[in-house]
């Protein structure tokens, strides 16, 4: 291969692992002969069409020490979708910056950044190795086993719902009733974790609400009703974007202003609006948690497997780029179960971009109120230790 | 003093600590020959009126371990006032139970639930020793240096206001505002622990705003988009509990139903009205998170300081029944802060028994928009270590 530079760039939402896989390109960049320098955009593609760049060549190994344990995107972040008029721009400061390699960590966007650019280069026959790697606490990417990023965020979820729980366990007398909300766009794999450190029926959580399902008011009332009656509390964990049967998100507003000034609809906390629902119905008090970005950057509740596997995937891109290859994504694929074992490995990364990696129908019951033994098979191993409460 | 059985109880809001208190309990009453057996009450004091006991005198040492590692009250709690015609049939169960200790966890409800029950056994003749023991993350009691519970309660806003920043600053050209809704009831100490962590002006948070100062709306605005307008993103980490200069609450509904069926005003998020009125004055984005129980029961990011001072607490309280006191409360008084050293005290419980601790305005600046250096020097040690995260 062509000796040049390495540029990479962080998008899209940010986890507690993502600076995991920026050190793991780092170090294994410095390994590569082929090359040269190692640079970071600055807010992902935005810092290319900017001019905003930062030499990562002269971080210390204690400054690596450091951005492994920093959570969020330390290059900075963005959500744009670049245009064709951008990539001729684009290249341009490829060449003048001799970038030879191009590794962009993200989501489906980023994937679809990735093709076109690597396409780009291609049609005008400049030699770049352009490499997707994958991060989305979501775990809604196909082509792989799970993604860097959810590990961590479910181990938030399946732990403050454990630790939650027993707060409403304690508290039955008083508050009874405990929604907690959470991310998961627009699949229900955070939802989902939340079951991982049940053991027993008295433990949270009890009921679970998917994307995935459509989300009826009178069936959620009698399943919280139904738990109530039977044990006193319950413990409710679902995600922000539920829907209803015609497709709207509980807590879009329907009268007054329902936009903002760009368009996108108003929509209320979720756990607010049903935490009120709840309350009306049996009387008693209903709190809600909403983690918001917290759940997503918490180095405390860091799944130690996750750490490990998004260094991984930092390493792997570059392995790839320096073999020649582009328009790929590194994957994760399971080895075995148990003992737990991955590998990284690759697909082409149009077989990734634009589709979405829902909850498989195996993994939820036939209420659509909670998992099964499937899911619980499936990401126990992902989340590392989970606590053992006890009840006196 | 007289050989006779102890009983504990835990009320009001839980936190991370507080069964370490019930284990400095437990401990310390198996050393202790004038106890006999230790019982616990289920749900504070409304167990002693249901006659619902545990025993705790067969909870093995791996028990014990699970106990401490367990967040929220492990004996369940309850906000119950008891009236006159309780207390007798509270004195006779402790008649027929030989109960002559009697230690309750809590806060400003519980001491007087101490008061009045230390009160009605002297009046009847009856051999009890009443010691209340602080339990409460606001921080609000009188009369001692902290509570125990506030110092993992504040690690928790210190921490996560650090790590929700970061995610802040990385996603500023998407969502650039960020409000955390905290808890603390009236006062103002959890908003101001998170500033315990921030090292430069771009780190988080930049506003805080408190229970104790009028909250408005146009300064509020003005604020923020000051932020904004310098670095590019902000933070704000406010009360739940935030009242305009009439003293209603942020959220409390003025139209349609204002009330639930028990006559409590229906408040919503204040993080979800201000994050609106962010996004209509500078028509960017604005996310709120809300952590609500999690940030009192989260476990991994528990103070060592407040959990060693939470168990030293029980300890002393079984002591001082031993030694014939009654009617008082246990305190942490500082003995030095460099390096920070605490002892356990005791006061007449009277003296903390309806009176609520607000933040000094010594400790707020001028414009009551943060803290001053005063209260960090003041909240620093109660919280252990923090991160030091890196920005390229």
């Amino acid at each position: 291969m062509m000796r040049g530079n390495l540029l990479v760039g962080q998008s899209g939402g940010c986890t507690a692992v993502i600076n995991q896989t920026l050190a793991g390109v780092i170090e294994e960049a410095r390994r590569q002969k082929n090359i040269a320098s190692c640079l970071g955009m600055r807010n992902g593609i935005e810092g290319v069409l900017r001019n905003t760049f930062v030499t990562l060549d002269d971080l210390t190994r204690d400054d690596m020490t450091r951005l492994k344990n920093t959570p969020s995107s330390a290059l900075g972040s963005c959500r744009y979708k670049i245009t064709d008029a951008d990539c001729a721009g684009i290249l341009k400061r490829f060449k003048q910056k001799n970038i030879r390699y191009l590794l962009l960590v993200g989501g489906n966007d980023t994937a679809l950044t990735s093709l076109t650019l690597s396409e780009y280069a291609q049609k005008n026959n400049y030699p770049l190795q352009v490499i997707a790697l994958p991060k989305t606490i979501d775990n809604d990417l196909p082509c792989m086993d799970h993604t860097p990023g959810y590990g961590s965020n479910a181990r938030f979820i399946a732990y403050t719902t454990q630790e939650a729980g027993k707060d409403t366990e304690a508290m039955r007398l008083v508050d009874p009733i405990k929604i907690i909300e959470v991310m998961g766009r627009n699949s229900g794999w955070l939802v989902a974790a939340a079951a991982l450190g049940k053991k027993s029926p008295k433990d949270a959580p009890h009921l679970l609400y998917f994307p995935e399902r459509p989300f009826d008011m009178q069936s959620f009332l009698a399943d919280v009703t139904a738990v109530y009656e039977k044990i006193g509390y319950a413990v409710v964990v679902m995600s922000e974007t539920v829907r209803d049967k015609d497709g709207r998100r509980i807590g879009e507003r329907t009268e007054g202003v329902t936009k903002d000034r760009f368009g996108h609809p108003y929509v209320d906390s979720v756990g607010a609006i049903l935490s009120r629902a709840v309350e009306a119905k049996l009387g008693v008090r209903a709190r809600f948690d909403k983690p918001g970005t917290i759940q997503r950057m918490s180095m405390p509740y860091i799944s130690p497997v996750d750490q490990r596997e998004a260094y991984a995937v930092g390493k792997k891109a570059v392995q790839l780029a320096v073999q020649g290859k582009t328009g790929v994504i590194v994957t994760l694929e399971r080895v075995s179960n148990d003992p737990y074992r991955v590998k990284t490995g690759y697909v082409p990364v149009g077989h990734i971009a634009g589709i979405e990696k829902y909850l498989p129908a195996s993994f939820i019951n036939k209420k659509g109120n909670f998992v099964t033994k499937k899911f619980i098979d499936y990401a126990r191993p992902l989340v590392g230790e989970l606590p053992d409460f006890i009840r006196l």
